[in-house]
């Protein structure tokens, strides 16, 4: 083969001469291309700037202007690192595992035997070895090699070796190799260490040798990478910003709850801060649904395994549910891995009439699923929760009515909260595998066209999502961000024509007979008392409003001595008024105390002295205000009781 | 033997000749005693009256005086019962099992086959031929048998048989015989049939043949007798007051709860009114421990099974416990039986100081108990259940002091709920056999003490009880009378100092030192929610005081069309203020509606009609009076929110 054929993007073909590179092609085309060119593609495969294109076929350049290009910096950096820690003499028999890019940076697993491990603190010096690897500007190549010369190569890096000994043998075998620095390598890297200019690196931690908790623990160093400088200071504060929005971080720092290992996995421990704010919501959203006409019950958290045999959720849900418990006398019980058979059963308590509808069944129910350990996180991801939930049993001619009385109480619910960033989702059934769901065409037709309508009917806007409906019937989610830029359903209304068929349930119509159908709603507003608070931890950033805040009054006397008789009156008025209230006790600078009662989030602070003993006053200020104002203690009474009753909102809501 | 020499209990020795009886004994002394003898011991063994006295030795004659005597009545009374059933055609082929006096009564075990069995309708057909052979006056009469001509006399009566054949073959065997009948009986008779004159058959129920699930279902046969008729009258009213007390009754006649084998065994459901009763107390609890320093938490129901073999439980408790859950990565998870490892799991969180003692922990925790199915009944045992649990972490110093706060909150609470019949025990360890409890004889010798004098300095009165202390130490409980006559402990203080070592708590003293070790105090006000509601319902018999009553106000207008409105705008203001109101909309007599609120004993019924709606009145009757009276809406929802702002009790209590 004396010659290639190249075929462009653009479907143009240009012929070269054998062992032209990219970065010819690129010269040949212009210069600002070649300068702004990271690497290439022959037919899909990445090919080096420096390497020689191995034959004909469909080729594209990759810039820095193109996504993609982000990738192979972060890929290249990982390489930088390893190469620099090498070099690093307390580092320089360190083993390496795998090195990727990943989104918005990089990793390298690694290894530098026990008690000599990789802090954060070597950073500084790791960051400094790896710009003066940049500044020699070190080209970047490829090259094939037998799994002899591999091994080889990686003789001293055990975790290499394992890698290639379990390559299939049909596999090529590439290496990168930036001048002292070899890494096994199927390419995708800069043309050399110059390009990597912006870096950082963030943090270290654990991590099993390919993922495995049997296997050895690695040390896993994170870094970012970008084109501009401007852009790693970005992310870097995006980064800093979403571990101080991160519910476990503020869960520590403000004493809300914690998880531990002693106690079980998933199973989170909620201290009393913690379990004052879940004591509000819960005691608001069982008053908000009292109020329209929910009844709410207590039911068992364990069933006869034979309840969840006929809702079917043995059958295609055992896999999250906890093993059964033999109570030797031929019964089994079993943890609820949802609460709907238990409302069931009261609405089989006894016959119904079409008076009695829609009956609407509700409570705190607390349920169980089996996650892998793996998968929990703080209070968003846990085995045991506790559902706001709530069942309706509704007449299928007034299923369009309940449907948007439930979604008014939760616009109502999300006004109290001050939830404003979120999205309706309706999820129906995917046109292109209806097998996969309850088989009645005209119930999905007409159910979601109710959706719909009722949507369109109450002006909400919407957007439309096929495939994600449950399998017994059409849903309408909120859909909400979380800090971490992720989205998650908040709240849920689904359709259920399933359930109340395995259940055999029927009503008396107004022909009286008893062989009516009634539809079930299932409907969470605030979702479970876990993932909520992580949510409103999270959206208030710890500082929560004052009717949800843990301590909602700070209340510092300027001498304890002199003050504290007057500071504890005052606490004990606020207790009466039903408010939560404490004297600061510590012996330290009014400054120091004034900024601990910021740090903690407390929304209002009172600092008393003489002049407010003498005058009957207190001395105000709000949490995140500079500004203090002195008024009496009936006037601070009045305006925090008020800001508890409007929730907290700016302005009080009709 | 021609003479008998009996000592009677006096010391007397009086000599007889040989073949005399009781009942000729009893007239030797007077005419009187003799119509009043039941029976005879001789040597502490029944001998008939009409029996002769086989020996000499002690002598004693029972009469209708002693108590002992009532026994006999009833013991005489199931044999009465027997051979009635005999003469009566459709049972003359039943089979008997046993038939043995009991407290308050008697009972005989029946068989006459499946299909025709014995019911309640058969009891007056029985009672009359009761009546019939209690006016035959058939002298009772006992011989002695051997083995052979006993399997003889009784082959036709397979239970009979198998008794006999278990009888060690050393027993003598002896029989009773009343004219055609003839019983398997070791005496303890009265002298003829005329002496049963009072009885009464009160109810039939399932008993297995000896306890056993395993044999076949007998129909037990209960009955009552005693000397005088009014006894009897008295006697069938008490079980009429018991079992409308009863809440597993009043539980369904109100809706409360309800239990099913669907659900599963011991694991009631809260109906929408019993959740209500629940939710009132349960915020009630909650608020007043709040108001007494206690920090409320939320812990979880699952553990890491290593907590419970840290706390002992596992060792000392596992019968009780239920079976530990595989997580499936060498984690296994347990309901707990008790809460106090999670809340020590939350004192060790963190390092504690002595300024943060007592430091009380509370919640309404989730226990799991592993029950038989044959033990569980209605609310009052379950293998659910919620507890108003709370542990006080103390300095050993401190103890006394706050054993008293919480007897102080205890007596509060008490006060509100308008409980009075209740008695203190103080339980202490066994002298006799201190090896069964934490070996330390000076924390004993000390605890018991501080537990006396802290109830002597309140002035309280108690009754003390060696034996009834914790393994851990001990303890002050409260005893109070269930609805059928029994004594259970609902409330509970507990001293504990075991598990402070076990888990190795401690806290810095002013000392600086972190050596010190709490005490702990385990305690139960309230008790279980689902006990309390039990024991509340059987208190109340049902009529819950307004402010835990499910349904406040039942408003009925005359006309639904000429009324509706005024009630639906009435109950809507005050279910603003808080209340739980209802509007009757069926279509029924004045008469019939207000005797249904007076069943379902709602605290306020309201009847609004022409003049009502003219003059902005109501017209309030309360429960249980006849009374009513017409007031403004303003007057009746004052006078309500003062009833539920007192709990409902006559006065209000500062």
């Amino acid at each position: 083969m004396s010659e290639l054929e190249l075929v462009f993007p653009d479907g143009a073909i240009k012929t070269f001469a054998a062992g032209t590179k990219p970065l010819d092609v690129a010269e040949s085309i212009s210069k600002s291309l070649a300068k702004k060119s990271v690497s290439a593609k022959l037919n899909g495969a990445y090919v080096g700037m420096h390497d020689v294109i191995p034959a004909s076929g469909q080729f594209q350049l990759i810039t820095t202007s193109d996504d993609e290009a982000l990738d192979l910096l972060r890929h290249s950096a990982s390489h930088l690192l390893a190469q620099a820690l090498k070099r690093i003499p307390k580092f320089s028999n360190i083993h390496f595992g795998v090195g990727p890019f990943i989104e918005n940076g990089f990793y390298y697993d690694t290894d530098n035997g026990a008690g000599n491990q990789v802090s954060v603190e070597d950073f500084a010096e790791i960051e400094a070895m790896m710009h003066k690897i940049v500044k020699e500007d070190l080209p970047i190549v490829s090259r094939e090699i037998t799994r002899e010369e591999a091994l080889s190569m990686f003789k001293d890096d055990p975790y290499k070796v394992e890698l290639i000994n379990d390559l299939p043998a049909e596999e090529k075998i590439t290496i990168a190799v930036q001048g002292d620095h070899i890494e096994l390598d199927k390419g995708g890297l800069v043309p050399s260490t110059s390009w990597i200019k912006h870096f950082k690196l963030v943090s270290v931690a654990g991590a099993y040798w390919r993922g495995d908790s049997s296997n050895h623990m690695m040390q896993r160093i994170y870094g970012t990478a970008f084109w501009k400088a401007a852009d790693v200071e970005a992310e870097l504060q995006r980064r800093q910003e979403a571990k101080e929005r991160d519910h476990r971080n503020i869960g520590r720092d403000l004493d809300l709850f914690f998880t531990s290992q002693e106690v079980g996995s998933g199973l989170p421990v909620w201290l009393p801060n913690g379990a004052t704010i879940r004591r509000q919501v819960e005691r608001y959203i069982v008053d908000k649904e009292l109020s329209n006409d929910y009844l709410h019950v207590y039911t068992p958290i364990l069933s006869n395994l034979n309840l969840y045999k006929t809702s079917g959720h043995w059958e295609h849900y055992r896999e999250d549910m906890f093993p059964p418990m033999d109570m030797g006398d031929g019964e089994f019980l079993e943890l609820r891995p949802m609460n709907c058979p238990s409302h069931i059963m009261i609405y089989k308590h006894k016959p119904r009439s079409y008076r009695e509808l829609p009956m609407r069944i509700a409570e705190l129910g607390m349920m169980h699923r089996y996650e892998k350990s793996g998968a929990l996180t703080g209070l968003s991801r846990v085995r045991e929760m506790t559902l706001n939930d709530g069942h309706t049993f509704v007449e299928p001619e007034k299923l369009e009515e309940e449907f948007k009385s439930i979604l008014k109480m939760m616009m109502e619910v999300y006004e109290d909260f001050n939830i404003t960033d979120y999205r309706f989702r309706l999820s129906y059934r995917d046109p292109k595998n209806t097998a996969k769901y309850f088989d009645d065409d005209e119930m999905w037709e007409k159910s979601q066209k109710q959706l719909k309508t009722a949507m369109d009917d109450l002006g909400l806007d919407y957007f439309e999502a096929e495939g994600e409906a449950a399998f017994y019937g059409p849903k309408l989610d909120v859909q909400t961000k979380t800090a971490l830029g992720g989205e998650e359903t908040l709240s849920t209304i689904q359709l259920d024509f399933l359930l109340p068929e395995r259940f055999d349930l029927s009503y008396i119509g107004e022909d009286g007979k008893d062989n009516h159908r009634p539809v079930m709603l299932h409907r969470g507003i605030v979702g479970t008392m876990e993932r909520f608070t992580a949510y409103l931890i999270e959206m208030y950033k710890g500082a929560f409003p004052t009717w949800l805040s843990p301590l909602q009054v700070q209340i510092i006397p300027v001498n304890l001595g002199a003050h504290g008789d007057y500071a504890r009156r005052i606490q004990q008025q606020l207790q009466v008024a039903g408010l939560r209230a404490n004297v600061e006790t510590k012996d330290a600078k009014m400054g120091y105390l004034i900024r601990e009662a910021q740090t903690k989030k407390v929304p209002y602070t009172l600092v008393l002295g003489d002049n407010e003993v003498a005058d009957e006053t207190v001395t105000v200020r709000q949490y995140g205000s500079e500004k203090t104002e002195t008024i009496s203690i009936a006037a601070f009474e009045k305006l925090i009781l008020a800001d508890v009753a409007r929730y907290s909102r700016e302005t009080a809501v009709e």
